[in-house]
C-alpha cells in the first residue's frame, strides 16, 4: 500500500539530522510508507532506517530567519532525533506525512502487513508455541487437569484462548457459569504447575461480587478444590486492601473469606495505567538528559518513582515464589481485570521458579502464554510510548510489559550465568512489542489476532529471531543451565536503573559491548581450538595405525 | 609484643557473632595483640579474623535482663559485625581491650611491625619503584630534566621524597628559594611528561603570596621557561577562587597573572576534609541500610553528595587531561597544600591518558610516585574511616585516596577492558591503605618511613600483592592492553554507585564472582588446549619427518 496522499515531499536533499550524542549527519531524507530513512554518501553511505510507528511524537518548530524549520522526533525507543529542513513547503510537509504516518491505528495498515522477509522460514513462530505440548509436559508431573476448548470461538471470554488448562474435576458448563462471575469472563485457569513441590499458580479476573455479596457456587469448588485434601493456599491481590473495596461498588470485589475459608488473601498492591506512565515520561526525560548535575539526577531519578515500582513488582513475584516453593501452598493471583498486573506477577515468579523460562525457547514460550495468549492488550497498552503528554493519551495506554522486562532484567543482573539470552534479547522485545515489521504484537488479544489473520498475513518475531545467524546476537555467553530457583534481592542497593534500555541513546555502550565481543571471541576461540585437536588426534590415530598396518 | 596487661578475657566460648547478613555464627572469641578471632566447630572449622587495627568504632551495649551484652564493631572497610556475648565481666573486658588495641596510634605497635611472612620475597616492593628508572624512561623523551637531590635529609620539604625530577636549568639553589616561596616547602616537580604531544603536568603546594603580593623569581623562572618557547600553560586550581582570595590573608594564595603571564588559571574546586567525611559517612550509613525504601535509598544517597564529589575530581582530572592532549598545553595543579586534591587530579589524569598506569605494576607505580612519595599523609587522612562520629575526629581524617580509586573504578567502569587489574585490586588498596598486615601505608610521607625504617622492619604490600600466585586473584580476565587516552563519560547516567565497596557487606557477590569465574576458566582452558594442538603437532611433525627417513 502507499499512502501518495500522504507524502508531499517524499525525497529532501541537505537535511541534517543530530542525535541525541549531537553528532551531526546531512543527507537525503526519504519518506516512504513505512520508513523515514536519512542517508548521506560523504565517506561511504550511511543510511538509518526508522518505522513511522516507532515515532511516538513530532515536535515542530519553523525557524524565523530563515526558510524551513527544525523537527524534533521523539521515538518509542525513547530516542530522539533532531531533523534541519532547509524550504518552508519542505518543512511542512514532512512535519505532516510523519505526524500522519506514525499515528495509523488499524494494524492492517502497518508494516507487518508489507513486510517481506529476506529468510526462509524454518520453524514458524506463529505456531511454535501450542498448548498441547504444555499440557503433555504437565501430564508427566499431574493427572488433575485438562485442556478444555469451552472458549471455542472466544464465546465466554474474549481475551482468553481457544484452549486453556483447568482441573478436571470442572466441566464446561461449570467454567461458563464461573466465568460470568469473573471480570471479562476470564475465570482462574492455570499459569503454572511447580512440580518439585505439586503447588499449582492460578490466575483469573476479579470475583463479580459486587456491593450484595454475589457468589458463584462453581467458583467456589474449583478454588477450593484444586488445592487438595487438607492444603491451604494464598491469594495475591494486586490492589490495595482499598481499592479492592472500591471495586465491590462497580460489582467487583474479591474472595469473601467466608466462601473461600481455604485460602489467606494477601494484599501486594502494583501501581498501573496512568500512575505507572506518568512515571516513565519522567524517567525517559532525566535519562536523556546528560548535562543534569548529580543531584538533580539522583532526585529526579527518584521522583520519578520508577525504581520503586520496579522494587513492588519483583516483591510481589517473589511472594509468590515463596508461597509456591518454600511454604508449599498454592496461590491464586489477580487484580481487576487479571491481564496487566496480574501477569506481570505470575510471568516473573516463573522466571524466579522455573529455569525453562530462562532459556530462549522458553522464555518466548512465557510470553506467547502469559502475555500474548493471557490477553495483555499490547495494541492498546503500547500505542504510545513515554512522550505523549498526559492530556493526549488515553488512560489504557501503560509500559506494563516493559515493566515486566525490566525485572527479568534485575534478575539477569544479579545472576548473569542462569540466562541463555542476552540484555539485548528484553530490548528487542520491547522494541517490537512497540513497533515492529513482525506481527507477533499486534492486536489485543488472541481473538483479534485470529480475525485480522495476522498469522497468515505477517511473520512472527519469532520466525525472525530464532534463526541461529540472528540468535547468536541475543545469546549469554556465560550462561549455564542452572536448575535452582534464583532469589533476587529487592534491597534497594540491588536494583539498579537499566541503563541499557533507559540511556541507550546518551551513553557510549561501545566499551560495554567490546567486553561482550571479548567473551564471545574465547568463547568461539575454544571451540575452534577444540575442534582442531580433535583433527590432529585423528591424523595421528590414523598414521600410527597405517604404521601398524606397514 | 604481648599487650597482656590490655587483654583480661583472652579467649570467651558461647559467642554468637551476627553478620551484616544477619547470619549467625556461634564459637569462641579470642583476643590476641592484634587480631580479634572468633571460631566455630560446628560442621567444619569455621573462623574469621579481624585486625584490631581494622576496627572503627565499638559499641557496646549491657543486657539489662540476663548478664553480658552486646557488642558492635563497626569497620573501616565498613562492615559492621555484632558479637553477644554472656557474662558481664567478660563483656566488659573484651569490649575495653578491643577499644584499646584498635586505637594503637604509635605505628611500631601495628601489625605490620609483628608481621612474620610466610612466603619468600620475590622482589622486594620497598625497593621495586625507584624514581631512577622512572627517570631513565624520560630521558628517551625529553632531555630538559634532571634528578634533583637537594631534598637529601628532607631539609627543604620534609613531605617530599629526597629525590624529585625537575627541570634542568633550576639550580638547587633555585629550587632552595622556590621552596621557601610555597606552601610546606612543596615546589613544583614534575609529575607526568605526555610524550606523544611534549607537555607536562607539574604539581606543587600553593605559592606563599600573602596579602602584600609576594613574589619569587626564581618560582617565576622555573614556571615560565619550564613551558618552552611560544607556548602557554594551565594552572588548576583544586579551590573555590574566594577560597584561593582567602588564602592569601594566611599567607597563601596563587600565582598573580602579572608574574606569570604565560598562564591562565582555572578553578576546578573539590571538597576536602571533613566536608568529604561527612559525605562518606552518610553514604556508608545508607548504603549498609537494606531495609530502606526505593525513594528513601536514592533521596538519602542524594543527600550523601558522594556521587557528586566523584563526579566533580573526575571532571577535573579529565579537564587535565583534555589540557595536556587535545589543547597540547601543560599543566600545573595545586590546592591549597598540594597534598591531597591536587594527587587526586594529577594521578587519575595519568589513569586516563597513560596507558602504562593501567596495568598492575604502572598502577602500583603511580600509587608509590603521586601518593606514597607525593606525600599524602596516609597515616593521618585513614586514621578513621566512615564511623567515627565528627565530634571525636580531627579535621585532617578524610577519603582523599578512596575518593580517588573510586574514580579508577569509574573509569574501569566504563573501559572494562584497558585495565590489567580489576576492582578487588583496587578494594585491596583501599583496605590496606585503613589497616593491615604491611607497611607501605604507613606514616605519612618518605620522611617519617625512613626515620622508622619501615622498609627493613616491615613487608611490603607490593611483595604480598605481586607474587603471580596471589596476583591471579586480581587480574581482569578481559584485559587487551590499550594504548589510547580512555576519555570517560562524567554524565551523571554513567557513574555509579561502587557497590563492590560500599555495599559489599550486604548484597550477595555470589553470581558476579561466578561470571568472573566463568570468564577466567574459559581463558585457562583456551590455554590448556592451545598446548595440547602444539603437542599433537609436534608428535605428528614427528611422525612424518620420521616416515620420511624410514
Amino acid at each position: 500500500m502507499e499512502f501518495i496522499e500522504l507524502i508531499k515531499t517524499p525525497k529532501h536533499d541537505n537535511v541534517v539530522m543530530i542525535d541525541s550524542f549531537g553528532q551531526k549527519m546531512e543527507g537525503t531524507l526519504c519518506i516512504t510508507s513505512h520508513h523515514l530513512i536519512i542517508s548521506s554518501r560523504n565517506d561511504q553511505l550511511n543510511e538509518l532506517f526508522i518505522l513511522h510507528s516507532m515515532i511516538d511524537i513530532v515536535e515542530k518548530k519553523a525557524n524565523t530567519t530563515s526558510s524551513g524549520g527544525t523537527i524534533v522526533l521523539k521515538c518509542k525507543n525513547f530516542r530522539t532525533l533532531t531533523f534541519e529542513i532547509i524550504g518552508f513547503i519542505e518543512f511542512n510537509n514532512i512535519a505532516s506525512s510523519i505526524e500522519w504516518l506514525s499515528n495509523l491505528s488499524d494494524p492492517r495498515l502497518l508494516y507487518p502487513h508489507f513486510y517481506n522477509p529476506e529468510f526462509n522460514l524454518v520453524e514458524d513462530g506463529w505456531t511454535a508455541f501450542q498448548i498441547e505440548s504444555e499440557f503433555a509436559n504437565l501430564t508427566n508431573f499431574s493427572d488433575e487437569w485438562r485442556i478444555s476448548t469451552v472458549n471455542k470461538n472466544f464465546d465466554i471470554c474474549p481475551t482468553y484462548p481457544e484452549s486453556v488448562i483447568v482441573p478436571k474435576s470442572m466441566s464446561d458448563e461449570n467454567l461458563i457459569a464461573i466465568a460470568q462471575f469473573r471480570c471479562l469472563g476470564r475465570f482462574p485457569v492455570l499459569s503454572y504447575y511447580h512440580k518439585s513441590k505439586k503447588v499449582i499458580l492460578l490466575r483469573s479476573g476479579q470475583p463479580m461480587v459486587g456491593s450484595n455479596s454475589k457468589r458463584c457456587k462453581e467458583d467456589e469448588r474449583l478454588i477450593n478444590t484444586v488445592l487438595g485434601a487438607g492444603r491451604r493456599g494464598y491469594i495475591i491481590e494486586t490492589r490495595t486492601q482499598n481499592l479492592a473495596q472500591l471495586a465491590r461498588n462497580k460489582g467487583g470485589g474479591f474472595e469473601l473469606e467466608m466462601y473461600y475459608p481455604l485460602w489467606k488473601r494477601v494484599h501486594k498492591p502494583i501501581d498501573r495505567h496512568s500512575t505507572l506512565m506518568d512515571c516513565l515520561s519522567k524517567l525517559v526525560e532525566v535519562s536523556n538528559d546528560t548535562t543534569l548535575s548529580m543531584d538533580k539526577w539522583l532526585s529526579k531519578l527518584d521522583s520519578s518513582s520508577w525504581l520503586s515500582h520496579i522494587k513492588d513488582v519483583l516483591s510481589s513475584a517473589c511472594l509468590v515464589a515463596q508461597c509456591l516453593d518454600q511454604e508449599e501452598v498454592s496461590v491464586l493471583v489477580h487484580g481487576a481485570e487479571g491481564m496487566d498486573s496480574t501477569l506481570q506477577v505470575s510471568s516473573l515468579s516463573q522466571v524466579i521458579l522455573n529455569p525453562d523460562c530462562r532459556t530462549v525457547h522458553g522464555f518466548e514460550a512465557l510470553i506467547e502464554r502469559e502475555w500474548l495468549q493471557a490477553g495483555h492488550p499490547f495494541a492498546t497498552r503500547c500505542k504510545d510510548s513515554a512522550y505523549k503528554q498526559s492530556n493526549v493519551r488515553t488512560r489504557e495506554q501503560s509500559p506494563i510489559f516493559l515493566v515486566f522486562l525490566d525485572c527479568v532484567f534485575q534478575i539477569y543482573n544479579q545472576f548473569s550465568c542462569s540466562f541463555e539470552f542476552n540484555e539485548n534479547f528484553l530490548i528487542l522485545l520491547f522494541d517490537n512489542a512497540y513497533s515492529s515489521q513482525f506481527g507477533t504484537f499486534l492486536g489485543n488479544c488472541v481473538k483479534e489476532r485470529k480475525e485480522m489473520n495476522f498469522a497468515k498475513k505477517t511473520v512472527s518475531l519469532w520466525s525472525y529471531v530464532n534463526r541461529p545467524e540472528i540468535l547468536k546476537e541475543y545469546l549469554n555467553p556465560l550462561y549455564e543451565p542452572n536448575n535452582s530457583v534464583l532469589w533476587p534481592s529487592v534491597a534497594p542497593q540491588s536494583l539498579e536503573l537499566w541503563k541499557g534500555m533507559y540511556c541507550r541513546w546518551v551513553t557510549d555502550s561501545g566499551p560495554a559491548k567490546k567486553a561482550l565481543q571479548k567473551i564471545k571471541e574465547l568463547i568461539s576461540e575454544e571451540a575452534e581450538l577444540k575442534a582442531k585437536a580433535a583433527k590432529l588426534r585423528r591424523s595421528l590415530a590414523l598414521m600410527i595405525s597405517q604404521e601398524g598396518t606397514a
